[in-house]
Parts: structure tokens; sequence; C-alpha cells
């Protein structure tokens, strides 16, 4: 499909889209009562509707037919990071990594972390706004900040690895990483992860990885060690 | 290496460094005369330099060791890219692109391209900081923009792709790449290349590629289809 999509995450509960949706439908796009729009529930299905009531506020659709997205990734990707003190930064890893295709942001804590605290609102509205932009239909979903001595306790079924400069054993994730693996990555901070915070996640089972020849900035890292993953999956 | 990076272009001849980086040595991280410094040429070599005239427009610096950089790329990676509108965006993809690695940006100036000119030396400041927070040695050219018609007919050593959104044959890039051959990939606009541009690509033997398998932003196409070579060149 193309064009503009809307995200309406309860449409078969509450045809009616969320105030910035309305706003944007009405007072920028200008659609008109009778027009059809296309709306995701950001759970896996596109509807086409009939926009009925034209308000900036609160437009409501009825849904004259829904589909289901083409089939998702059949492998779960998620990535916890360190965000960085520039928030523009961070806000261009999540616009960029729920365009390629992630299920899920973590913001982490960790000893070095330029960035202690995080506006999750914010991230939510770059994420919807990127999937709409996209034409997807599945949202990611983006965290509160969590220390990261209590996320590398969560279980988690698939890979895990840990990104980090310490000059300690490390696979080169592109050799490592198999076709349909469930994966969770860890970004750290610009100043690394202390060693510490590697042996902890070791422990828990994360397998240090390295994730490019070059110096990468954090945000650069978190893209290209996911989109990485993306590729192999790809590879025939 | 680790830390900081200056850059002076014809060290060999003139080793005096740039205004902005004698600045930035002096004023911002206060070194002193005596001190040591790195320095590349962006031609592939480090210089471990002292510092003899600490001025704030003027540093004079006595190279006392020079080192090749590692092993360059074997193969050669030329993105040509039709610019947006707003320019974070390029500048984005001019910083994450040099990151990762590439020899050559070139602006492209196409039938639907939001941008029709881009400030050059902008973008090389952009780079020339990028090589330099990456630690590289190799800076990336930037050319000033090129019409599309002219650039298409320009020779080439190597594979020639463009990347484009209509329902015509294409090939998978992540499929038909092979490890260690030098590419070019052309990125249309939002709005994409027309199909009369594509044709004319055609016609110069670029092949039509897909690049991934969501809707991507013209920037955020450009970084996943370099950054595809790499991981392939980096497969064993």
């Amino acid at each position: 499909m193309d064009g503009i999509l809307f995200y309406c995450p309860n449409i078969l509960e509450s045809p009616v889209l969320p105030e910035e949706e309305s706003y944007h439908c009405v007072k920028v796009l200008r659609t008109q009562e009778g027009e059809m729009v296309t709306v995701t529930d950001g759970k896996g299905s596109f509807y086409y509707c009939e926009l009925v009531q034209a308000h900036p506020k609160q437009c409501i659709v009825a849904i004259r037919h829904q589909a289901e997205a083409a089939t998702h990734r059949s492998f779960s990707l998620q990535i916890a990071f360190a965000p960085t003190k520039q928030m523009d930064r961070n806000e261009w890893f999540l616009e960029k990594g729920t365009e390629i295709g992630i299920d899920r942001f973590t913001p982490l804590l960790c000893r070095y972390s330029e960035r202690k605290e995080i506006k999750v609102e914010r991230l939510r509205k770059i994420v919807i706004s990127a999937m709409k932009q996209s034409i997807q239909a599945y949202l990611p979903e983006v965290e509160a900040m969590v220390p990261f001595k209590e996320f590398v306790k969560r279980p988690f079924q698939g890979r895990k690895f840990i990104a980090h400069c310490h000059d300690l054993p490390k696979e080169e994730l592109v050799q490592t990483y198999r076709k349909g693996e469930n994966a969770l990555i860890l970004i750290g901070p610009e100043g690394d992860f202390s060693e510490e915070e590697v042996e902890q996640a070791v422990e828990q089972g994360f397998e240090p990885v390295n994730i490019g020849e070059t110096r990468l900035r954090s945000e650069t890292a978190a893209l290209v060690s996911m989109h990485t993953l993306h590729v192999i999956n790809n590879i025939q």
C-alpha cells in the first residue's frame, strides 16, 4: 500500500483517531468526510476506513476492510542502549531503527552514561511517526530507562550480545549471528560499558561482540548492529 | 590508536594545522607546547607529532613518527544521492556514512529533487569532523552537485546500482552484490527517480535494485545500502 497512514491503537473498540492524528487528518491534509483513510493499530493490521466525522480533535472512522500486514519478521530484535547526551542523536536512532525494523528499544542507565534520564513519551512519538512514515503495521515498544545491572538479569529467549570496545575476547557479530535467531543487543555509552558491566553481562549469558571495523558513535553502533542482523536474515 | 585526531591535509609540505584545528587544539583542548598530538592527512597516514607552536590560528607541529593506517578497504564505495530538503538529514547521512566507511559522496540533481543546490563546504566540514571522530585516516570526497543525466554517463569500474521504488524488475542488492566488488549506488529523492531517469541509468549499465523490505527515507536508504555492502564484505 501507499500514501498516508494513521495510527489508532484501539480502533476496534474505539474507531476515533487520537487528537494529534485527527488534527493532522483535518487541518493539515484536509481530508473530507466520505473519503477513505488507511489506519494501523500498530499490532499488525491495516484498516481501510471511511472518514465519517472530520473533527480536528476527534475524527471518527468506519472500517470498510481489514487486512493483516505482510508476514511479520520471524525473529525478534531488541536493542538496549545508553542514550547520548544530545537528544537529537537518540531520536535519529529511534526513527531510523523503526524504519529498518525493530521490536523493542530499552534505554539503559550505565556506569558511564551521559544521560541519566529520558522522556519516554517523546521517544514514543518519534517511533509512531516513523512507523506511519514507513507504512508499517507493527509499533516498536519503547520502555522506560532501566539500570544496567537490573536489565541484564531479565530473561530473553535468543542470542544476547554486548558490544564493547575493551581489549577482551570478542566474536564478530556478523560471523556469529545466524539467520532467524532472536537477538538482543546491548550498546553502551560513548565512554563504553565498564569492565564490571561487561562481566555482569557475560555472567548472564551475553556474548561480547565486535560490530564493525571502524570506531562508531553510540547511536551509529546501535543502528549498524541491528541492520547487520537484518542483512544476515535477508541473505539466501 | 585512541584519543583526539587532528586533520592537516598537507602536513608534509606545511606542518601547520588549519585555523579551525589550531583553535580547537589551543583554546578548547589547551594543548601545551611539547605535548604530542596525532594528525591525519586524510590520505592514509597518521602522524605522531610534537606541538612546537601553540598558536590559536596557526599551530606548528613537528612530525616525530609517521604510520600508515591499517589496510584501506579493498573495494571502492561511492554513493550519489539526491539531498533532502532538510539539511540536518543530509548532514546525518554524511556523518554516519563517513563513520561506517565510504570513498565518495556526490549530491545529485534529479527530476523530483527537493533540494536543487547544496553547500558543499558545509558537507566537507561534516565529513572531516566525522573522519576525525572515528579515528580514520582516509577522507571521503564530497563533490559538488551534478545533474542526474550527466552523472550516469560517467565511467565507473565496478558494479553500478540504482535503487528505486517503481514496479519494474529489480534484484535484491544483498543477493546480487559480491564481496570485494567496487560499487556505486544511486539513491533518489523522496519522490523517487522518474521512470525516465531509471531508463537512462539502465542504458548506462546501472542495475536496478531493492535495498530493503521496508519503505525508507532517502537518507536512511543511502545509509542502509552502503552498510549492506560492508556487511557482505565482512562475512567470511
